[in-house]
């Protein structure tokens, strides 16, 4: 296997930019391999990482750019915000399209316009163009980098043209050419390896394959996952209103966008409100956000547990129940989040869909009943052993566990269904919510059922 | 956006297959879109979807290939078994070569060795060696359809061979033609936009990209996410131990194979011991399998809730700590997963490594000391408004909620980082592993403080 060459440490790099030594510095930048850069430049104080831009977008701003479009949106928009405008529009300028929109929305709107005005006027509009398109939709997703020529061309002619811009060409999406009618709306995709094969006397309208897949610019992330999922293309075209080719959608950059918002809603459900958290936050900053979620908590959770303040007097005269409610709570949970599993894998092999819930709920209802029996019998014999002066108690807390592992298991087959039906992500939130159910559903059943038999 | 065609339900398929019209049978699974297939399928009872299947490999053998590589392996290895072996080798000799070692892999050697005999012997020549590679490497991964020609060809040699053999590479890997020496070891890779644009005259060895990154046969997926996390290849070559050129590893079966790994690692660590579990398996084997996992855990659970036995003259006593116990728990499993959200995300950004435990673990406990005197303070409040006879339990649940929610978030920043560092997949396991250890300390931290100050 080869290996790409050793990196620079995170001091080493630190002395270059202090010593503003720019030819140095972009050496060492260069030879850091794509993976570690974003783990070496979050190492860096703040005011460092910021000199080693300004001395990159002097030196080479290609490099500048391609190393800040590896770094998290957050952390791009505060390298920005603090360079001169003329610096950052120098690294901007050359950033790929998809990019320069989302950094520049980390910036106010009088920055924005600083470094705009001191980009060149093609990107700077090329920008303000693309910052009119929601982020997560086909048309802040898309790259305008793309290969398109009017069907009436010959291969030859555009076989001609491909080798003259070769270079020009080096970060186009360069599977497909696509035909356009004189008026630049799309008539076709030719694949590259179909053009290359062709002979060159024919031309792109006898190449080209009609009624192509294709985007609008407003079609959002949801919607551009399915048709990703359901079609084996590299790369679709995004038309704008009227129907003309305004570019192409990679299906990396769909992947990847899906993959920052599973991120976001893993942060946003582990409660971490507004926004996203990067620990190079400040540490006030980060209290205040973790604490707006945890504060209302504290309410919902003393709610939850009046179950068993409810019960105070039973559990007075039956302290052991203390001992035997998160038992219950806990076996319950743990034979709910089975079928959790299985019914995330399902959903992602296909196998089953959201409108499947009374097939699936009555499946594991049946399995429920067989598993729920079998561990009260278990459950039951353990209470019997270590309590066995007051043997009803045996008889409440495996009563219980049948009626609350039925309900976890069959809850647990269901809630991914029901989840992704509502379009959240059921691999984040299935669990929390099961458990939060169980915990409480246990705490009935153990502590209603005692009271009846004790 | 452009739709495919509408889809046969179920039901419309299962009268086609009985009616044992071929014809009709192909044309309705032809209708089908891709991502439809394995749920369609998985609606049929056992033996439509068999005789499906006979009915496909004598009317397009083809097309039966492409459905049962969409299945899961385990299915679509059920299907081959109940297959004649005449009509099972029919469809595995059309199947994409990383696809017939997997699904042959889930028969007994008995049937396997009767579905070979019955293949094209060069084909079964060809499955027998990918069988002898482990599952997960890239010689178990990769495809053998590749281009490959001796260096010392022209382009327009290379360019005819593409041209004359089109339809027999539609299925090839063809981003790279692979340029070998006369032994068939790779020399270098020449990428298919190069060839396209190179004047005719030239030779491979012109064009040849030297010194490529590639992988041996032997290497394991967990490596080969590594090396296509740092590339931007779409494909790398496969070598064996001789140097010579075997095969072509896709960016896309890595990927594939990287979440059907973690789709199993779901399973596991929910406790599906033994296998996956997939709902259309008889209903004992599945009780069985989650059983193995869930009688040992009334045992830990058992061991873990002891600790609330231990405190039981105190509980006798103080009755309303069975209510706070929870809440310090719930509360405190809250804080340490935010912990947990925002290493997971930090560590897919690149931004944290394994190595950074201690610093991210100091980082945390700042937050956690700020974050737990004002929760404290809170549920202090609440416990005295509640339960204000006790003014004692409020500075108990208080002080002990301080101790235990520092222990969460420091908890649930590192774990992360330690389970990545075992190379276990650290979304799966660290919140079921904190949420044991914060009940623990919670349970031992309330109860401990409560006996000292009551």
């Amino acid at each position: 296997m080869t290996e790409p060459p050793s990196a620079p440490a995170p001091e080493e790099l630190e002395r270059l930019v202090e010593s503003r030594d720019a030819k140095a510095t972009a050496a060492a930048v260069r030879a850091l391999p794509a993976e570690d850069t974003p783990y070496v430049l979050a190492r860096l104080d703040e005011d460092t990482r910021v000199s080693l831009f300004e001395l990159l977008a002097e030196e080479d701003a290609v490099l500048a750019a391609a190393v800040l479009g590896q770094l998290a949106d957050e952390q791009a928009g505060d390298v920005i915000d603090a360079l001169t405008a003329s610096a950052a529009a120098r690294i901007v300028d050359r950033m790929k399209s998809d990019v320069q929109a989302d950094v520049l929305a980390q910036l106010d709107d009088e920055d924005r316009d600083e470094v705009l005005a001191a980009m060149s006027p093609s990107e700077a509009q090329d920008v303000r163009e693309r910052m009119e398109y929601e982020p997560d939709t086909a048309g802040g997703l898309m790259i305008t980098e793309f290969l398109a020529y009017p069907i009436t061309r010959s291969v030859t002619e555009v076989i001609d043209d491909l080798r003259a811009h070769g270079d020009a060409f080096s970060h186009y999406e360069v599977g497909y050419v696509y035909g356009t009618d004189e008026e630049g709306r799309l008539v076709g995709v030719v694949p590259m390896r179909r053009l290359l094969m062709a002979s060159h006397g024919r031309r792109l309208a006898d190449l080209v394959v009609g009624n192509p897949v294709c985007v609008t610019v407003d079609e959002h992330l949801d919607a551009l996952e399915g048709v990703i999922d359901r079609v084996p293309y590299r790369a679709l075209p995004v038309l704008d209103k009227r129907g003309e080719l305004v570019g192409v959608l990679q299906r990396a950059s769909i992947r990847a966008a899906t993959a920052d918002a599973q991120a976001a809603n893993l942060q946003t459900f582990a409660g971490i409100i507004g926004g996203v958290e990067l620990r190079s936050m400040p540490t006030h900053l980060r209290t205040i956000r973790r604490l707006a979620f945890l504060l209302p908590s504290i309410l919902l959770s003393f709610l939850a547990v009046s179950v068993i303040g409810f019960y105070e007097p039973l559990i007075d005269r039956v302290t052991a129940l203390a001992v035997f409610l998160p038992l219950v709570a806990n076996l319950s949970g743990a034979a709910g989040n089975q079928a959790v599993a299985v019914s995330i894998r399902e959903l992602s092999l296909g196998l089953i869909r959201p409108a499947d819930v009374f097939r699936v709920g009555g499946k594991e209802a049946l399995l429920g009943v067989a598993n729920g029996v079998v561990l009260a019998g278990v459950l039951a014999g353990v209470v019997f052993l270590s309590r066995g002066e007051t043997p009803l108690l045996a008889v409440a807390v495996g009563g219980a566990f049948v009626a609350t592992s039925v309900l976890a298991v069959v809850l647990g087959g269901v809630l991914p269904l029901v989840l992704s039906r509502l379009g959240v992500d059921p691999a984040m939130l299935s669990s929390p919510i099961l458990t939060t159910l169980t915990d409480v559903a246990s705490f009935l059943a153990v502590l209603g059922l005692a009271s009846l038999l004790l």
